[in-house]
């Protein structure tokens, strides 16, 4: 399935089309735009490291929920997979590419989070708990298929300079392969469990759900700058 | 609404239907049919009272629980007054009761809980946990809903003995119009719930829980023989 | 025991000492100055007042949370209170008297939360469900003892106006016997909940999760502005 | 550190100690000595082994749930390291060995959960979310060491029979060094949760859990015979 059509169709689909500009707010945001124009402050792009590192603890913390609240072992193996995917592979990568910034793990993680990191995260944790794992995933969604939406179009926008762009290899990791990969799982996974636990009555809410989560994720990039 | 059309109807209606033979198994126990004849064992039933004490402690946690997972201020009220209403009511005339069979609240507290009150209840609690409200309102339908039906059966049953049956006021207060009020509440919370987050799909998981959670009670009858 | 004892002495005491500079930060907020001085813009107070109601129903949730999380039926009792007491007594009140200020309950429950009530809350709420009752206790406090100590401080307050402020009410029903029981109430339970589950180890995470709830508390006063 | 120690000292050696004969009676059930006779009935080796499928899948969850109640990322990997090595490692050797008795894994899958598999799994699930981090290693405690006691227990007893014993592999397994391994990161990750969030106060509830929790694996065995 190409890019295009997975962010078209199913529930993710219509939730992102229904979400509207808010959405748009989010993948669009000045932080986005200067980033694929190379012209973001280098401070603005090292505090949104810092906090990425600790939202990245938190995330891994909503991928060990999602295993909690499984019901089957392909569930719980997806969910695990996802929090060692994070833990052991995206923090070290996070960190490495940190460190090229003159960012320490250490410093880091004596770094306080910032109410907008505390916001998302904890509002996700919080539907996932209080809701089932329908609202966790639907929670999730903004970040991981946002993030792979945001580096597709930088890739492709005409304004995106890579060429001695300092932040070239920010896109090019989440326009990668990789990253692209784990995105499409993430919605994938998001599509079965709306076939297992969705319901027409159930999309007003899941659509607050995301849409928040929208807007917390937009109150992140705007932080960082 | 009638008792009998309460149970006919809607998803609660349906759940009871498909749990078949195990919600007759529960229903009509030996212990319940011992309990109208007047029959049963006084140690049986002070074995009962006990551990029903114990139970309840944990039936007034599932209810703080559904106000943890409430959306709005009407499912908190609800759960709220709930919980209040076991707390504060139906523990004091539990504790009442149980001391006209000569069981002190001090002797209740300390004894340990039986395997098979610690099964349904943590059941129940983790399926509210890893699931949403309505595999909570799910799990405790049995225990609420199941004991308004068993002593309506009960009290219309000829084989049943209200007079110089020492377990009379058990069956006059499940039977009474407080109680079934209650009860009623219940499905119509149900009902509520299921309207606003059921759906087709979920149905085979849904009658999965009420299946369980049937299975336990029957096995707390067994436990108090 | 008088106010002044009440913050000094116990596990609260120590939190709120070591909290130092953000605690003081947060009570003696501009906003929270404004409001003593009668000189706070209107828009600001019911900007606060609307976040507030949304507020509640989150904390009315982190009530029925620490029900779930009771191990004894005093303790059960004392969250059921507590919940029933802000979703019947304290909302209504609530409710009325924004209404005093132009805002029905209509226009209240369909703003959306701020993203610092949410952060607040949410963070309230996990640290509830990672952690235990005491974290719990503890991520409570600063809002519900430090309201009691911002009203006793501001009637205290030279610079306080009560004559023809229009904040008059807020400070007095803060101030007021029933809150400041409320709020007592509140330190009692913290110190039962730290003697049975605290101990010296534990004292550096606690002060952690009172110095970020207190940080978001000061946020909140920030927002409103 | 040798196995004898490992079970004598630090919070896990004075929790077993305390559990006395209960801890007894769950080390030297008579399904235990059968098994290490090698007269254990066939059809009860294999009841047992189904529930254990059932139970390793919760037991996955409440990992899961240790990762969702991490606070450090170190805790976090141990967490998803303990879930990933149930899911990915445990599990198909268990479903491996499993057809070697003849039964296959659609077969187990199928099969509901016993009321005691239901009573310990929910039981240690309960504990987590409700206490904190140190409840849950506590409640899980008595499943992962007990297991390698009694396999070092049965190896070193005059009573026990290697050779012909249709159970030699069994006790090879939790005997051997890989699983007397992971037993001892289980105690040391209690330790350090102990001495992180322990404390004097706490001690009389964290041996109730243990208590119950080794109660709970003793009706374990006696549900299989």
């Amino acid at each position: 399935m190409t890019h295009a059509t997975m962010l078209d169709h199913g529930l993710f689909g219509r939730l992102r089309r229904d979400a509207g500009l808010g959405w748009d707010a989010y993948v669009g945001h000045p932080f986005v735009r200067a980033l694929g124009a190379g012209t973001l402050p280098e401070a603005a792009f090292r505090n949104y490291l810092v906090q990425d590192y600790l939202f990245l603890i938190q995330f891994a913390r909503a991928y060990a929920l999602a295993g909690y609240k499984s019901s089957s072992l392909a569930e719980l193996r997806a969910a695990g997979a996802a929090m060692i995917g994070i833990v052991d592979v995206e923090m070290p990568l996070h960190v490495g590419y940190c460190r090229s910034w003159g960012l320490s793990e250490a410093d880091m993680e004596a770094t306080p989070e910032a109410m907008q990191t505390v916001a998302y995260t904890r509002f996700v944790l919080d539907r996932g708990l209080s809701g089932d794992r329908l609202d966790l995933d639907v929670a999730l969604a903004p970040c991981i298929v946002g993030y792979a939406e945001i580096a597709t179009m930088l890739k492709a926008h005409p304004a995106t300079k890579l060429d001695g762009n300092p932040y070239a290899t920010w896109i090019e990791t989440y326009a990668g392969p990789e990253y692209q990969t784990l995105a499409q799982a993430a919605v994938d996974s998001l599509e079965r469990t709306g076939a297992a636990r969705g319901g027409h009555a159930r999309y007003p809410d899941l659509l607050r759900t995301f849409r928040t989560a929208t807007a917390l994720e937009t109150e992140f990039w705007q932080m960082s700058l």
